[in-house]
């Protein structure tokens, strides 16, 4: 199923009573009062939904600015990764979804283009913004029109690579083309690299902006305008100048730049969008935005409310210990680096800007000088990872499953081709509530089982995932230990039996069926044993690893079944399924009937973990309806 | 097979005269014979084998030097794409192998960790170069150490993100990381975008070098050295020197410069080199190198000379007539792609350094303006497809195969999950001989099969092609049409059976066994039925579409067989067979044995196309041989 299916069906969701009138029209007054009702707006929604709350309240004005001086959908607007889109969405007439944000059916957390009209590109990986407007722009241009791309980029996506490849490709004249730098020194954790550092002296250094179209020929074109942004001392402020006035980053490749202006001030953000429209050529405009503006809680910080569960407005979020909520896979991969680390000083750990998310930050604490957060930078990460590994270090890569897609071609070309021993720590891999298409960790176990020598770790539980991580750091080649977001499913475990690769119950009796799956999908496969156990004989068979795996002993624990189901929260082209199958097939042995319920075609939607297994027939009444009416047949 | 299991063997190898010496030693007449040596080395095996020829000449001097000033193997050097490591193989002991430059046996032409313990880091990718050498210097900075680690990039690389990801990450103190850049003002074809004409301004614009730490503490530090590289009116230097001398572009990102260096002045280079060891920190050393130096012909049409096949000294590479050598697929594609764009305006082709290459001159001629190469950057080229979709245009994007890899994401997150009409032009799919593990076209089925809503073609001649070119323009969402290097192969067709999905033969009569493959390995496959034909009946099945395909016909035709065999020049792992076999399991059919040849968990080295197909027993012989062997059990 298409994005398309899961259009918000706004008939079906809560009234609320946010309405944001034409800004086009509005005073400044009344401008004032709609940039407060829409931090309210987001802080209502967010609280009660979760959802990426700081950077949102950051962009107010600068989306209110956009939205006065551009004619959208006329115009195109495309947000990096497009968590910080939810005042767009709340300005173009998406205000009731909004209030079920991030809820099957409700408005999504990304930009999506079945969503609305005024979604021009959808996206929530980093870095894809530039690439797209300048597709927009250059189809404009070839079309005669005088319609504007713009695409609104955080500082943090400066990190990532594909950045730079679409702004070395957009120094064209004609070319309407207007790259908005968000800059307000973060991506989810604090920004790494040069390039941060680089914004950092060009926001703190002038207290103008100016306008310079072409160093060669319009040098004298220089203008000031507005007071002071920020107060520097003289010293800093002629330093920093030398570097500002005669050359810059930008300018380098080819593309004006107006900058940096406050971008919590409408009137200034409107004129400067409008003398970037008057330049119809690529431009850069640099705009300084504090991360939870207008609320204090975020504003003091701003990581802890980058992305953030259900809270109370009034109290703040408060951090739940580990044991209260349950450990997580990602805080006992964490910890069991950490230690292993102790022992063992050529382990170190690469992350791309998932610190915390990963279960890092304890191991950078303890082993500062051996981590490495590359910043939004997964290509680099792995290649990076590939050299450490051939100096001799041990290096463990953690990064969620949908963003180590970034990564195929250097796990390939830089790692396995190489032979090189790299641990990838899959985090968040299988489904991922709430953040819907661009986010869903599908497709790890497809392609890393292409990877020549690859191992794959799969592990259903905590005690599992902390064996694994041990062995994969002592084995040689490239290898990977995926597990899901969040902790370990509660289910009886006792009768299991256990194989090298896989272990295995069997409940009920009668005709046999076997069900083959991995990591926390076996928790619905147990429900639905439970379910079919008084009409058949159900043995449930959970991979720990599926690759290499030992298909012989897997064929003597299916052989004598009518039935083999196989379940993956995962793609099912290229998958685990067809992979068992096709080997089992090549065992010239008679086999029964082998079904796949798995993704098929597909991206799942913005929702719950419980929506997901219902929507791909996954959880245990829709396994079990699914097995009964085959074996009727 | 790993690599490892192809390194050259020298004692089998040709042999031949090339003696080097230790070039430390040597004094600078005996430097300027060597380097006459070296050039007459390359030329003899390139002339002879095929191979990378403009670029090695142009980094003969800039190798030497750094064979001089460094010392290899305890300081570590990465050529980036390899390509142009030719000098490095000879200076470090492999003149043997370099006679069979690029065969099975001999050295590679590129570098490879298992040929040589003077190749640190293989790769034959751009832009990894930086990664890598980055990891080697964290390594040698966590282990205590002082060894340099120096990647050489072509300036050609600076339009591919990953050198921009890296040097972002490479500004801090203590690394011992020199990136070395080869600035000859050419990729494969002349170099693109901001960042080249960047560049341009930098090499143009002093005769002298600078060397300045930083720009805060040590502007001071400005030194002069040398005379003029290039004669520059006094008007356009004095403009140029405001942009040089008061920022640069590496150092915005806190990386110091030095440069531009003429880069065929050994006693210059060793100077700059010898500078660069004393910073101790990340530093840019730009030098200028012109591709083909020392052989004209090259000189004069270095992009003819960068990859070249075997050729004649004396009388340069002839370039020969399609009708001679016989139409290309890529011809085929950048014939038919320009026809169709005649009548359909809102075609659009991109392509990432490969408008040869891919066939899109012709295009490129008659529509430079809907003729897009983005440089090296092949995730932006993808997004900037689906950017260029989105405004609806009909972008076809024309890439090799395995530098595809590199869009893996992107296809999926900004085509597939948009649904939006991308057509992808996969060249070189399948085996490509001469290049070795970097190049191999091996991957392409398995990760597009994985992509929701994804169409493969699979043509076997130039008119299936053509046909499916057409088509492809004409479907929606994303569609691949995939194709080999070379044209189509020669035997008689006129017995197969058309079909929607695939066309079918059959040979002899017996025992039935089928074949189902696709592409240019049909005419392996019919080479094993004219050797199997007296004995059994063998059945071909020609694949033209690898998804969606209908299953139902595929059962029909493959029912009544005793075997069943799948022959991909693929990997195995995902790939159409495990896809196929998966299906036909899922339908609760009584099946014969399934058993697949393809790559299996290796990659294939450097070799001929016919050697290939011997290692893989995807060969006539080999493949007959198999059936036989198993049929007879």
């Amino acid at each position: 199923m298409k994005d398309s299916d899961f259009s918000p069906k706004n008939e079906t969701l809560p009234e609320d009573d946010y309405s944001f009138g034409n800004v086009k029209n509005m005073t400044r007054e009344q401008l004032s009062v709609l940039c407060e009702k829409l931090r309210n707006a987001i802080l209502g929604s967010v609280s009660r939904n979760g959802g990426h709350l700081a950077s949102n309240l950051g962009v107010v004005e600068l989306t209110v600015a956009l939205h006065r001086v551009f004619d959208f959908p006329e115009d195109k607007i495309i947000f990096d990764v497009g968590h910080q889109s939810y005042v767009h969405k709340l300005l173009s007439g998406r205000e009731k979804g909004f209030a079920a944000l991030r809820n099957l059916g409700g408005v999504s957390g990304f930009q999506l283009r079945s969503e609305s009209g005024y979604d021009f590109f959808g996206g929530g990986h980093s870095g894809t913004s530039v690439s797209a407007a300048l597709g927009f722009a250059e189809a404009e241009k070839l079309d005669g029109g005088r319609r504007y791309a713009i695409a609104v980029v955080g500082d943090g996506s400066f990190t990532n690579g594909m950045i730079y490849e679409a702004m070395n490709n957009a120094s064209k004249d004609g070319l309407r083309l207007i790259i908005v730098i968000n800059d307000n020194d973060m991506s989810i954790s604090k920004n790494v690299g040069g390039m941060s550092r680089y914004f950092g002296r060009l926001r703190t250094s002038v207290g103008y902006y100016r306008f310079k179209r072409n160093f060669k020929s319009r040098v004298s074109n220089l203008r000031f305008v507005g007071k002071p942004i920020a107060a520097v001392s003289k010293g800093v402020k002629n330093a920093i100048k030398t570097v500002v006035f005669k050359e810059n980053f930008f300018e380098n490749l080819g593309i004006d730049y107006i900058g940096p202006v406050d971008g919590h001030d409408i009137a200034r953000l409107e004129a400067v969008f409008r003398e970037a429209r008057l330049l119809e050529s690529p431009v850069v405009v640099h705009v300084c935005t504090k991360k939870g503006k207008g609320y204090k809680p975020a504003e003091n910080n701003p990581a802890a409310y980058h992305s953030v569960s259900e809270f109370d407005i009034k109290a703040g979020i408060v951090r739940l210990e580990s044991n209260e909520i349950g450990e997580t896979f990602s805080e006992r991969f964490g910890r069991t680096l950490t230690k292993l680390a102790e022992d063992d000083k050529d382990i170190v750990a690469i992350t791309a800007a998932m610190c915390e998310g990963t279960g890092l930050d304890k191991f950078k604490r303890r082993f500062p000088e051996r981590f490495f957060d590359v910043g939004i930078a997964e290509e680099h990460a792995a290649t990076f990872a590939a050299g450490l590994a051939a100096s001799g270090k041990k290096p463990v890569l953690a990064v969620y499953s949908s963003f180590l897609q970034r990564a195929y071609d250097q796990i390939i070309h830089d790692i396995s081709a190489q032979s090189l021993h790299v641990v990838l720590a899959v985090d968040r891999a299988g489904f991922v509530p709430g953040d819907g298409i661009t986010h869903q960790g599908i497709f790890d176990c497809a392609f890393l089982m292409q990877v020549p020598g690859m191992t794959i770790y799969t592990p259903e539980t905590l005690d599992d995932a902390e064996k694994m991580i041990i062995e994969a750091v002592s084995l040689q080649g490239p290898v990977a230990v995926r597990y899901p977001r969040g902790g370990e499913c509660k289910y009886p475990r006792e009768s299991f039996k256990e194989k090298r690769d896989f272990r295995y119950a069997e409940y009920g009796s009668g005709k046999r069926v076997t069900f083959i799956t991995y990591g926390r999908t076996v928790k619905c496969v147990y429900d639905a044993s439970q379910l079919l156990k008084n009409r058949l004989c159900v043995r449930l068979v959970c991979l720990k690893k599926v690759k290499p795996l030992d298909y012989t002993a897997l064929y003597e624990v299916c052989r004598d079944s009518s039935l083999i189901v196989f379940c993956e929260e995962q793609i099912k082209s290229g998958g685990v399924s067809e992979k068992v199958i096709s080997e089992l097939a090549a065992m010239g042995l008679r086999l029964p009937r082998m079904e796949t319920i798995a993704v098929n075609e597909s991206f799942p939607p913005h929702a719950s973990l419980e929506d997901m297994y219902k929507i791909y027939c996954l959880d245990g009444r829709s396994l079990a309806n699914n097995v009964e009416s085959i074996t009727r047949c």
